[in-house]
């Protein structure tokens, strides 16, 4: 896959249409189109990698610090997640479908498990466009 | 738990027991010790954080560096992953289970989704010195 035929780098070119929650000069975060949870966001550098190998590592610290600011507002009152994971899934092995490195943010819930489990298989889209916009208000509303 | 009885705090302090694959200024990577896959290793920051939350968002470039070398030792011939996962789970709820922050690389293999489901509830150890012998060599040979 070339560049110019990156879904990703169309987001991040504001080409291509997304539930964009936080961008700086770095990263950009929008919702994943099938989330595992309500809130689910991935993560992205600007710079287009198409994997783990050839990701500039000093993106380590931008993606890590949106991750971090997504993570805090789902885990506010308005989202109510107990806990996150963050998974970088390199490899199609590994269950990586879009070759633009992302980072995922997934919103967990005590005892979700099997609700979890459930949203890996079905992965329904929800109302994206109010999860976005009360997600990117959170956000923006951190301290 | 305090920072005084914290298990990867004491084998950053090369006070407990690991097979450590990897050191360098700001991170340790060691072998889990109750792995989902052969060569399942995870990477801490040297300085104790609980989670997601209060980790210093300058670590990471050094995680991430860190987790790329491992990535890379495990797609070489000696381990042969097709891909991997890097995982930071936060919280109870995320299956966090040691209060110190860490990142979990996963080497992951086509078709091994029987086999990894399997690792997630089995998590067997094998020989971890056998496996944390040739990673660390894997890993030194790295250009
Ligand atoms: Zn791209
Ligand atoms: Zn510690």
């Amino acid at each position: 896959m070339t560049v110019d035929a990156c879904v990703f780098c169309d987001i991040v070119a504001e080409r291509g249409p997304a539930h964009v929650v936080y961008a700086d000069d770095d990263v950009v975060a929008f919702l994943d189109r099938a989330p595992i949870a309500r809130g689910h966001t991935l993560v992205v550098p600007r710079r287009h990698s198409s994997g783990l190998s050839d990701l500039d590592p000093r993106y380590g610290t931008p993606l890590l610090s949106a991750a971090q600011r997504v993570a805090n507002a789902l885990k506010g009152t308005e989202f109510g997640a107990h806990g996150v994971n963050l998974a970088l899934n390199d490899g199609r092995a590994a269950m990586q479908t879009v070759f633009h490195t992302h980072v995922h943010v997934v919103p967990r819930r005590s005892g979700d498990k099997l609700t979890f489990a459930k949203g890996l298989l079905t992965r329904r889209a929800g109302d994206l466009e109010t999860v976005a916009a009360q997600l990117r208000s959170t956000i923006a509303a951190l301290p």
